[in-house]
């Protein structure tokens, strides 16, 4: 929904995407879509197949309408290069060449360097079928490629630009680990809280003796307390562990909460 | 080319796989290439609309068919994780609840570990619309949610699925930088080669009368040099410059090399 969307940051920068000779729109479209999810902004084609604009791209890009307006058409990969500092081409086989060889998220961390320092880098992915020829992955600087199985090493083109994407994203986050949202709460409860707890639960079960025979007490109280303490509890948990036990403590199958009488029976 | 994959490794192994109420078989299909890519090999799915077999997802499965061929298909979601010891469920959206909430290499990390300590692991994709239910996230032990441009935040479930297959195929990995090949050669060459560049250059120059006027000479040299050790050079690059300085000092436009008479000019 555009109308929601527009209050949220549209991130939209970084290192140019440019596919050689691509075949379908909906790769293209898939391509514009899997970008815009993780940031990038800038797409080039180099003589698509099948022309430019395109309706199949336009459909399978599910409104990533800003990058497929900006998209830029070449004959030549030299002149959609031209003015970038930088370039990374991405294959999954080996060159023969000097070239270092980078994994993706290497490749991407370069990369944001590069764009902090104020450099135009860009990324070079292949035709569909067989990828970049020689002298096209001559012109770059550097080989980006992908941890794959060996035996099924064939990545679609979208999901090579959404890789690099990804770690181009993950490359700009201060920690690695932080996550868009968290839970309502995750502080653990403070002892205090968690000895009401057990204070709670413990004299509960002691009143219905469940603590027999009484010279294994210590040793199930140490277990029982095992279970709760195994992960760290919020205040919230603790709070509703003690409703269960204040519920199953107070009253009764058959006086109920909320019955006629609620005096224990 | 199966012939020629048959003789890699298929790696095969890690979480499953669980799509609840797949829409399209298509998805099914890419997601299947998707963890074939990167190692992952059991996919389960939860009331598919369309039913199952799917013609459409074995064709957008690329020859995953170890993946396709092993589908198991589950009426309630309670059903397909019922073998699992630890489940993930990912989403966009914040939930309210307890559950912690974690990135995919984090996500992946703890998936390693816990396969390497021989549980059974999962992670839930939801539908292709809206996701999972809180009732579906509730059934899982944690959530894995993805970096996303906050304007542009709605993955794709076979993107999704790559991405979570992605980092589990690097948490395996001993360093994440490794890449499956490496240029013909990288090691730098040793100081006295790259010496003995600059002197058969040096000394080629000199001879033309360069260094103008000779009070600049030593500044002229340092300026020189410094671009041929801004990258450290390998042994093949050096021998291939030297190759081309040769080739300038030794011959010339009108006598160039292989003319009937190769002496100086």
């Amino acid at each position: 929904m555009a109308g929601t969307n527009s209050e949220l940051k549209m991130i939209a920068e970084g290192p140019v995407v440019i596919l050689v000779n691509p075949q379908l729109g909906e790769n293209i479209g898939m391509v514009a879509r899997a970008m815009a999810n993780f940031g990038l902004a800038e797409l080039r084609l180099v003589d698509p197949r099948d022309g430019w604009p395109s309706d199949t791209a336009r459909a399978a890009a599910s409104k990533a309408d800003h990058i497929i307006d900006g998209v830029k058409v070449f004959d030549r990969l030299e002149d959609a290069i031209a003015d970038l500092n930088f370039v990374y081409a991405t294959t999954a086989r080996s060159r023969d060449g000097f070239k270092p060889v980078r994994g993706p998220s290497v490749a991407a961390a370069t990369l944001r360097t590069r764009f902090i320092a104020g450099e135009r880098t860009g990324i070079l992915f292949g035709r569909e079928r067989w990828g970049l020829n020689n002298e096209e992955v001559g012109l770059a600087d550097e080989i980006v490629t992908f941890p794959v199985n060996p035996a099924f090493a064939s990545l679609n083109i979208a999901q090579a630009v959404l890789l690099v994407s990804y770690e181009w994203m993950k490359s700009g986050m201060a920690d690695e680990t932080e996550t868009a949202f968290q839970p309502v709460e995750q502080t653990p409860a403070t002892k205090e809280d968690l000895f009401g707890l057990f204070g709670h639960l413990e004299e509960a079960l002691d009143a219905r003796g469940y603590f027999r025979p009484v010279d294994k007490k210590p040793r199930m109280i140490d277990n029982l307390r095992a279970v709760f303490t195994r992960r760290a509890m919020s205040m919230q948990e603790i709070r509703l562990l003690r409703g269960v036990i204040s519920s199953l403590d107070r009253y009764t199958r058959k006086r109920p909460r909320g019955a006629t009488d609620d005096q224990d029976v």
